[in-house]
């Protein structure tokens, strides 16, 4: 894999010299793991000036001795490791220092990921470079996705698939929403997921269709929509399953009558992922069969995200959303509608967006959306 | 529990005021939930020129209708929340504006929270208003914690101490760190915790010891040192246990010896809590024990930290910290040794600073600390 950072890396570096900047100083957790294929806390990845075989080339400064894939001093495609001395305050200013003192005139920071204070003491400890602001510029590269990210995205995904599969095979009825979802988190872990993408949310009843409703002590009731939202993270890449059930053997009218509008938005949203669509024009085909049947009002600000190596990543899928789909960007497509005192609906897939020429939209997680009735 | 917020609010306005800061903008969430009692995703909080009685006076601006204790428009202790029109990017900046609209001169912003990108828009928002830095003000004010914070932490203390004396009384020997993590996590919020603390390490053999170990598929064997740290969440009060057992019926000769120093250590650290003694000389006292007994090489940065609305905040106990303790200031105390290949020992409490009149340090976590063979 390590051929892989450094081509993300030589990317990285070209499009800032295009920019005219010479040194790179990538803080963002996320980011750093993208381009170094570990991001061990505090470290900070710099892109020296000069290139790989510059005076410093691409080092990862660490303030501790790294655990996992990397080890001090070990140099992983062109990737050196080094670790700082105990009571450096901050990885990035020292990051800054070396870039100096390796005759760095022009430095690219993340000016969103840094906050005054760091940005100010990168300053002091640099005082003759002039910083920049890298802006989003890896957050850009990270949109579209290769093919084994793609891969480790839908491993998470069958994770995902497996452990809600298997809660929905046990007795529901009595169970707190706390216990629904400390149950899937133990099985999303014991299908091979390193962790949960996110706090896995279950709502019943009232709470179903809630987006994110932290899980309560309310016990599952005859009667009620059951929604869960859950992922997996994996190799860390994140997705996302949303599905809502009914409890006992027969949905009441108001109860089918929404799923199906739900349904109907969520498909339309997925139905319109293609490469060159723009994102707000997907939040559209959802939001408006949600419109048409009365529930505007009230409604989340986006239908779905990006995901990757966080699970909330470029694009946003919203109404004000500026920019156009890609081949190989991975969203979710996750529409709800909440009834205040009676409950909602969500029903939430991530997807690979896919040429047609290529049979569409790639659906990642493949658990029934048909209304279960548990 | 509102007039406890206004009065902490009132408290930073006077601080600020004597600072000739006459409008504040909280940004970090601990300290917007210190101040306000809730912390909305995307929340902002801005003490208004003129006081609690001014133009704006005191309001929490939030990108969505808040649940739970808030609601919208809602006046307790003088705080009014207020929902952003959908589409408002950012609440810090929208309360930038609203400080200016209302004759703002000054605006004391936290610096260290805000990203130099979140704090160009912020000026942006309010082009005649100076920014200057709050600082960590509020951390500073939350670092003394008053009785009902305590009381907090001692139940989420309980909360631990249940969690893993449960765990203990079971059958540990073939099962993985991973399931042990996961049961102690649910058995947390089996007693009440709102989650877990932080995320839950379980080290057995060559990973016992290892500070912050994350849980890997690796299982209890006979004569493996397992150690466990864990925490719970209670209110948004955090607290850390940390313990190293024995799986066997006779700890080896070096397991012994290694436990006995770490534990006298610990013991040092904790009898060295008083208030007025510097951060550093705690640290001290259970540095030189390890040092003394031949593991001074390789120890980690600190022996501990406070503890409250985050697990780790202020003071830092560590070679370096400034300052001094005070009574009703909750810290942890964990020293620990790792010897690579064979694994180690790390015991850590979450204790009150008391003065001696009081009986000196209150321990939170009363789990055993003998070298228990399981």
């Amino acid at each position: 894999m390590s051929e892989v950072h450094a081509a993300r890396r030589s990317q990285l570096r070209d499009r800032c010299a295009a920019a005219g900047e010479a040194a790179v100083l990538v803080s963002r957790p996320a980011n750093i793991r993208y381009l170094a294929g570990a991001a061990p806390a505090g470290a900070a990845l710099l892109l020296g000036p000069g290139g790989p075989a510059g005076p410093v080339g691409d080092v990862l400064l660490c303030p501790r001795p790294p655990s996992g894939d990397l080890a001090e001093g070990q140099v992983a495609g062109d990737l050196r490791v080094r670790v700082l001395p105990a009571g450096t305050a901050d990885a990035a200013a020292a990051a800054a220092g070396l870039a100096a003192s390796a005759g760095a005139e022009l430095l690219a920071v993340e000016e969103h990921d840094l906050s005054v204070t760091r940005h100010r003491a990168l300053g002091a400890a640099a005082p003759h470079v002039r910083l920049t602001d890298l802006s989003r510029a890896v957050e850009q590269q990270r949109l579209v996705k290769d093919e084994e990210e793609i891969a480790c995205l839908r491993i998470a995904a069958e994770i995902a698939d497996q452990a809600l599969g298997e809660l929905l095979e046990s007795i529901l009825v009595g169970r707190t929403e706390r216990h629904l979802a400390l149950e899937l988190e133990r099985r999303l872990v014991d299908h091979g997921a390193d962790g949960p993408a996110f706090p896995t949310s279950v709502g019943t009843g009232p709470n179903s269709g809630v987006p994110g409703h932290p899980p309560s002590d309310r016990r599952v009731e005859e009667g009620d929509f059951l929604s869960v939202c859950l992922g997996a993270d994996y190799r860390g890449y994140h997705c996302e399953l949303g599905r809502t059930f009914v409890i006992g053997t027969s949905p009441a009218r108001w109860q089918i009558e929404l799923y199906e509008v739900v349904f109907a938005a969520q498909r339309a949203g997925r139905e319109a992922l293609a490469p060159t669509v723009e994102y707000h024009a997907v939040d559209r085909a959802a939001r408006q069969v949600l419109e048409a049947a009365g529930h505007g009002g009230g409604l989340p600000r986006r239908t779905g995200h990006g995901v990757g190596l966080e699970i909330h990543e470029d694009p946003e899928l919203s109404p004000t959303a500026m920019g156009k789909l890609d081949a190989c960007v991975p969203v979710t497509v996750g529409p709800g509608v909440h009834l205040p005192g009676r409950g909602g609906v969500r029903i939430d897939d991530t997807l690979v967006v896919r040429p047609e020429a290529d049979g569409g939209p790639e659906l990642l997680t493949i658990t029934t959306k048909e209304l279960l009735a548990l």
